[in-house]
């Protein structure tokens, strides 16, 4: 049998350990499997891109385990009561080729991108750093702002969203919590004196939420929403003058905000940053990007901490996704064993 | 929620409906679906490669719906008393990117692999063909045998594998059906006087099931089993005194018995054939091979028919793959939803 997470278990295992400590967890395990970035085999995601979307493949394995995730992205989905995304994903075992794990993703993935920008700010964002702007209160933003409290610091966040529905929904998920929440009146407000910048907008187009004038020395930008061909967030001239942290370059490249850019701009790639063959933040005045455009690798590790973590609380079911006959050979005699069990 | 067929639930429907009308459904589907082959988007699988065997993932779409399969190849299973192959199947809506449907692909491909390859052999094999040797009795063999007796009027099958075992349970699972078997001494027995040969052999390396000598003219070649790189079970002679027919023509090169011949080596695309647009069989006397490696739109069809037939007979289950929050953009909600209750 094959070990299902769907969306009533997830939601139970994460209350049961506590969102906190998932993004804890998971954040260990990221910057674990970042380290044996080289023992991965890293293909760029397979995508079917439609009129209002895009469907996505991402497919990695370490030669023990073979992961992938399946994943849509269609902004217009929000209008009709849809996810923008609703994604599943997969763990199989390399020897056997059998399916292990199967897990929900659309509420995972909101958690891994969470724990991935905060793993990303704390080797390159200001040690001190303690106000977030959060442009864009999607489905993403919460995790993003608990993600920063607890493993970056953030006290204090300057929320804003053309959506003023979007808004209120945000405030009230985030009362009580050990950071304050301020709401800005434009993206421009909300940057007003923050250390670090995130950016979790949906729309597939080419937008303009970070305009140059709006960012400071020193800040840190986790830019999450500019994540697939033709869709990106930030003014190229913000690029210009940025020190820029990727996943995967040649798919950052493809779908990233450096799309905007030449095919030979100067990137860093995370895993050297986290492994130190390579600096992060140079001084304090630098301006740092993560280009966060979500790797395979990263649902991996999400789907390896959740395999445990469903493991250890029970919080799975069993579906029969796999044949077991007796005789391997003997596909067809699970017919007619079926059959003369059900005329006996 | 998204409808799931396991195991269980697709030998109760297969069994409900009964085999030989699936098979000869499904060939009428595939022979629809090959009409229209312009109009999907087709993308040559994405395989991962590792000491025992390879996983793969075959993604389609006709732009209303997407599919995948996922599959893998691990000829060394057996051994193990597990499946060489274990697969699984998806179907997506494009216009919003949502995941509708799973099911258990291992028993569907075998019968899927069987269905085209009777559809091939109608247009290619002589139309008086009533004798067929079949090579390789593993788990597709009894699919095969069936799917020729119904759809092209097989009525004698010569039946032949190197492990004792194996034959026995064809010959078991056989026994009581509208043909004759008859177990052959050596795959050289098998192939005297059959119009039809097919060879579904699991070796992952280069065998010479048949060679140049065992073909006579006029004969059809079925060939399943050689389907992926380094795989081959058809001596190259074969192949050069034949005329060739594959499925997608540049997946067929890396992975089918014609990776022996040059990259330019003339062959014909089945939809060309079934659309009227190339000529099948030329003479009696031609030596037709319809070298399968086994194509997504394969499984895009028979996961369509599958589908259907579950919401016909009710044989699947409901599973929460997809989230459904009651706001899109409030993801975060639930979490607090489910605490809420909990503490209710």
């Amino acid at each position: 049998m094959v070990q299902f997470v769907g969306v009533s278990d997830i939601v139970k295992l994460i209350n049961q350990v506590g969102l906190e400590t998932v993004l804890r967890d998971l954040a260990d395990r990221l910057e674990a499997d970042f380290k044996r970035w080289p023992e991965f085999e890293k293909t760029p995601r397979l995508a079917s891109h439609s009129r209002d979307g895009v469907i996505e493949l991402m497919p990695i394995s370490d030669h023990a385990h073979y992961a992938f995730k399946y994943v849509n992205g269609h902004p217009k989905n929000t209008a009709r009561g849809l996810q923008t995304v609703a994604a599943f994903g997969v763990v199989s075992d390399v020897d056997t080729g059998y399916t292990i794990f199967v897990s929900e993703m659309t509420l995972l993935t909101a958690v891994r991108t969470a724990a991935m920008s905060a793993l990303a700010a704390r080797y390159l964002a200001r040690p001190d750093s303690r106000t977030m702007a959060l442009i864009g209160l999607g489905a993403q933003s919460e995790f993003q702002a608990i993600a920063f409290a607890e493993l970056v610091g953030i006290e204090h966040i300057r929320a804003y969203d053309v959506d003023e529905a979007a808004t209120a929904k945000f405030v009230r998920n985030m009362r009580g919590r050990n950071f304050s929440v301020e709401v800005a009146e434009s993206a421009a407000d909300a940057v007003v004196g923050a250390d670090i910048i995130t950016t979790a907008t949906a729309d597939k187009q080419q937008a303009t939420i970070l305009s140059e004038n709006m960012v400071g020395a020193g800040v840190h930008i986790n830019a999450v929403g500019g994540d697939c061909p033709g869709k990106t967030e930030l003014e190229a001239a913000v690029l210009r003058r940025s020190a820029i942290f990727v996943e995967l370059t040649e798919q950052t490249r493809i779908e990233g905000e450096i799309q905007q850019l030449a095919q030979d701009h100067p990137v860093t790639e995370l895993w050297e940053v986290i492994t130190g063959q390579a600096e992060g933040r140079s001084s304090r005045d630098t301006v740092t990007i993560f280009d966060s455009v979500g790797f395979a690798m990263e649902d991996f590790s999400a789907l390896q901490l959740i395999r445990d973590i469903a493991q250890q609380t029970g919080h799975f079911q069993d579906i029969d996704l796999i044949v077991e006959p007796r005789d391997p050979r003997d596909l067809f005699g699970l017919l007619t064993e079926a059959d003369a069990m059900a005329e006996a």
